[in-house]
């Protein structure tokens, strides 16, 4: 028995095959081509399933011996009527019944999760988090997603807003947020947080190997190159980078206080940084937490990398039919 | 049928007969006598319950129509094992093996639970929460506790550390808490924690009916004092009033950001304040919190007052034993 888990992200169709051991059997990898629109995404997605059927039949597979198709999508989504309510990346996306229409075409049946469920989901399957019961995921991009498995099970709370962790109030009042608050998570451990407490940072001072990095123009900062210079050495890049685990070690004691995991996975681009984010989060979480709660907790990279939201989506296929991945 | 639930109080042991309606059928009150020791309780625990079964038994209720006993125990607890790992208000409650103890005095089955977790499913079963399937209890008195519901049933996490919800930190680099960190939600919005600020806003000021009410004594500020003299006018209780909102209420955008509740429920002394608590509490946390998540959240006050603990616990026997509350 196999499923089928697709990742749509506004860069990428990800779609797998997968059997019930979480092995991957083959691939379809598409541009996403959201500029042009809903339909033209929404035939994307119907294509890579498709083709994911067709290799899977000659390679001997037949189409009988797949469960189903689990999709993981931005959101947010009303996930028990498979639909869509609204993705920023995906132009056009207002009430997509993305269920139905896949499942129309595919004629199999097609299953919908959150994309940073999704990958909190793989990561517990087969990642960093396997093997665990209860785990939390936080994804350090642009901005901060994340997942939260409890019991083995995705929290999605009432109305499926649930794990929105980059969105918890770490300083009340403080830096503005792109949600339209003030002081959360995201604004200041993101990429894009880091880089604006950079640039905050540089107003004050006259010489930085930062600013000899992007030859003056302040534009061209991103949070790589803040890790660079501190791994260089640069002494202001390597205070941003300890406030940075502060913040972020504060955010991740929240949630071990609130929620008890066994483990706090870290993914997205900014964990290329390595021991110059993970080593001052371990220390600020273990300073921030209840003795109790953090101690056994382990910090740690995610696995998966690109992977994770579609091995996650094939994922909820076993667990929405009752087959325990 | 029917269930005994205990709530294990420094102040007071409660215990309540009730039936799968939850109806309370009959009472035991009784002062714990903490500084006498820990030999002393568990004997007070023992024979509250035996008063229980004695006092039905003249009703007519017979002991195996008794399902099981629940108690509500101030913690951390190992909830799987039955032990009360330490109790900071019951004085030399090291390691006490609660469940065994009782159920071999009282030859019932026997089932733990945090005192806070007890008080949630109690308010989720008959109270504040009821017909809900996610809420959050938060409970302002000397500290800030708390406990969650997601699914109908109690968040205990991998250790039962869950649900401490009064120690998320809000403020970076904040306030000093009890926990031993900083900038903790309880450092801000407890009882403690109002005074405390109240007292700090003071240092500046000359002149305020507060000080007034105490005569220059600042010893003798209470939470109580400070809601009182708002409600009569006092411009810097009023303040300390509109901040104790902010606080709490980005306590709770986060807790709505993060698990998507139904309902928040505010227990506890504090709530006395009434709408000066909850007007700005309600304000903020819709300020704060994604718009998706909060629409449609209720912030409302407990309902089960004292006996939240006792109903709570007696829920716990229908919901281990399989008999859904």
């Amino acid at each position: 028995m196999y499923t089928i888990g697709i990742d749509l992200g506004g860069t990428n169709i990800v779609s797998l095959l997968m059997d019930k051991g979480g092995k991957i059997i083959l691939r379809d990898t598409r541009k996403t081509l959201a500029d042009k629109g809903k339909e033209t995404t929404l035939k994307q997605i119907e294509n890579s399933a498709k083709a994911v059927i067709e290799k899977a039949r000659r390679k001997g597979i037949k189409k009988k011996a797949i469960v189903g198709v689990g999709i993981g999508s931005p959101g947010p989504l009303s996930i028990k009527k498979g639909i869509v309510r609204f993705a920023p990346n995906l132009p056009g996306w207002r009430d997509v019944p993305l269920v139905d229409f896949l499942r129309e075409r595919v004629k199999l049946p097609v299953f919908l999760e959150n994309d940073a469920n999704a990958a909190c989901l793989g990561e517990w399957w087969k990642g960093a988090g396997k093997g665990k019961k209860h785990i939390v995921l936080l994804t350090l991009g642009t901005g901060i997603g994340g997942g939260i498995v409890i019991n083995n099970e995705i929290l999605h709370g009432a109305w499926d807003t649930g794990a929105e962790v980059g969105h918890m109030t770490i300083v009340v009042d403080g830096l503005p947020c792109g949600c339209g608050s003030r002081g959360c998570l995201e604004a200041y451990a993101s990429a894009t947080g880091v880089v604006k407490r950079t640039l905050m940072a540089l107003e004050k001072v006259k010489k930085s190997s930062l600013l000899e990095r992007v030859r003056g123009d302040k534009e061209k900062l991103t949070s790589r190159i803040v890790y660079e210079e501190a791994k260089r050495g640069d002494s202001l890049a390597k205070e941003i980078a300890e406030e940075t685990g502060k913040y972020l070690g504060a955010g991740i004691a929240s949630l071990v206080n609130i929620l008890n995991p066994e483990v706090v996975i870290l993914g997205g681009g900014m964990i290329q940084a390595g021991e110059l984010l993970f080593e001052p989060t371990r220390r600020y979480a273990s300073r921030y937490a209840l003795k109790e709660a953090i101690e056994g907790v382990e910090i740690v990279p995610a696995r998966l990398g690109q992977d994770a939201g579609a091995i996650g989506a094939a994922c909820v296929v076993w667990k929405r039919t009752n087959n325990a991945g």
